[in-house]
């Protein structure tokens, strides 16, 4: 069951086409967009029209399915050897559109092995085995979300004041989310919560994408500025922190959207249970702690420029912008999996970075 | 020494005049304003454009000399009577235009006093003893920061690293500002410093004001948003928290801009120094303990909409916008006053808090 008013990426077959939501234009405006031409996705990707690893994966698989059906359709290719050469600029194309996006290319080189298993096929048949790929990415992007719900609402009880950081929702991924998806199968089962939503500067994803995703879902949210998580915590409206992550070191550092780690100390000084949700293609056992994970600076005009009418630092001033963080995993409480809530000391060795 | 290339708030005797600096306008233009009427010293109180409760209080005390001498020269009054009828006119007109600003108020009251002194003297005697107040009013606030300021810099050595929140500085004062003060001492000492300003949402201080003057001092100042104080921390690069306060309860809990709670407990988790720089006037023994300090809460289009192009947030989602916040005294590493600096247990018995 889609908890949402919204689908974030869908493959629509008739005509063929990815449709996504514009997330540039929320929260003012809910618009899709009908996608069919390499250029048009690959824009849309580039420019987070459609954003969040997991949902950029799963566009640029789409993306890649509807582009070869078009090729075959619109002017038959004459060979293998030509649809082998519009497969590869393609998936070239598309993968140059976020370079450092790591499941961007891992959906790519998927859809690549099943292109090629299939190379001795015919063509209608490579296709199908195309669009069954891209079907099964975002299938199983769902139900691994849905799985870390349903761990991480055992941990929820009727009331509870949930406090999240950045957007690690269905605008996310393809539906649920990872730190929302509890919430989601908790408002499924008629379990009421209270959320508290941090804006997350600079680029505002709690407030444009957090709130407008929950609110539309009919989830009790209020929005709050990212100092405002202490007062209330302090106050005792938080029982439980949910947040998402980028990448989990072997020790449990978890590296997440900048001002993680802040939430995560507060979250401790109150007393209160911090929750990272992971799915394990987020779990790095080659990397030892977080001192390993490479944390990138962004340009300072998102804190002084971007959505402001008129900059609001005097120009020339020194910024401090990175993108992310390290919580180191003393403050964690557990991880939510999509195989179960894993408790420290965590043991992931054999476990599998999906890259 | 003025250690900035502006002036807040100041008086000009020929013609006679309050100056302020436009702050509404800043960071992007830097326009004084020359004030005579009683109409437009109150709107510049009432529009922001001289803020910060002392230099507020500074602001009204010129205005109201400024107004009584114009109101002596241009058509000289007939008898005290008259002239106490604009006094007072002004006196209240002036008091409204911020009416929960307690230095506002004390500021004009003090005044209030004066006048009816010299009740009994030649009118050009009243206005020269209500000038002289009103300079002492701004002298002795300069005073009380500076000796703030030097106090503050007992806790500085070279290098080091300081965070800040919101703005304590020049701005918010007569001249060397509370939080700031000790940063101003160590310039002018040739102390090298490298501050971190928090951009303090929802109202940007920190961006806006913060940096502004510091950056206009040629002090090494790097803008941050609120959520990365964790990630400077961690990273080593802060050595001690310097922040203002509006009021200090008798336990030592501490209200001031919110977001300051928050950054205390960080503090304490990374093993840094807090020091909430406080005027004795912010003492308020009558308080217990943070529990009695009402917290005011703002309007949600502050976090929404104000600054923005357009709207960050879904229209109708719930906001919670506290302006203030407690801060335990247990994270407060010292409180740093102008007679020294008070370590804990805090004694405040017989402090008079200025209401």
């Amino acid at each position: 069951m889609n908890p949402h008013p919204f689908e974030t990426v869908a493959l629509r077959d008739d005509p063929c086409a990815l449709v996504i939501i514009d997330q540039t234009l929320l929260p003012l405006e809910t618009k899709y967009l009908t996608l069919t031409t390499a250029d048009e996705i690959r824009e849309a990707i580039k420019s987070l029209r459609v954003r969040g690893a997991p949902a950029i994966g799963i566009a640029a698989a789409i993306g890649l399915y509807v582009r070869m059906y078009h090729a075959l359709h619109k002017k038959k290719p004459e060979n293998f050897a030509e649809f082998e050469r519009i497969f590869t600029e393609t998936k070239n194309y598309l993968s140059s559109s976020r370079p450092t996006a790591v499941n961007l290319n891992w959906a790519l080189e998927k859809m690549s092995g099943v292109f090629y298993q299939n190379r001795n096929e015919p063509a209608d048949k490579i296709l199908s085995a195309l669009r069954d790929t891209a079907v099964r990415i975002k299938e199983e992007d769902a139900r691994v979300c849905r799985s870390i719900g349903e761990y991480g609402a055992e941990l929820l009880k009727p009331g509870m004041g949930i406090l999240t950081h950045c957007n690690a929702g269905a605008l996310a991924t393809s539906m649920y989310g990872t730190a929302l998806a509890p919430v989601y199968v908790c408002k499924e089962r008629g379990v009421p919560l209270r959320v508290f939503a941090d804006e997350t500067r600079p680029l505002l994803q709690g407030a444009r994408l957090t709130a407008y995703e929950l609110y539309a879902a009919g989830v009790d949210v209020t929005l709050i500025c990212d100092n405002m998580a202490s007062s209330v915590m302090q106050k005792g409206w938080i029982d439980a922190v949910f947040v998402g992550c980028d990448r989990v070191a072997a020790n449990g550092d978890a590296a997440n959207k900048i001002g993680t780690s802040g939430v995560a100390v507060l979250a401790a000084a109150y007393g209160i249970p911090f929750y990272v949700c992971a799915p394990f293609s987020t779990i790095d056992p080659e990397t030892p702690d977080g001192g390993g994970i490479v944390i990138e600076e962004r340009d300072s005009s998102e804190v002084t420029d971007k959505w402001y009418a008129n900059p609001v630092a005097p120009r020339g001033v020194k910024v401090y912008n990175p993108a992310f963080d390290v919580t180191p995993a003393k403050y964690i409480s557990a991880f939510v999996t999509e195989r179960g809530i894993l408790y420290p000391p965590y043991d992931f060795r054999g476990y599998t970075f999906r890259e």
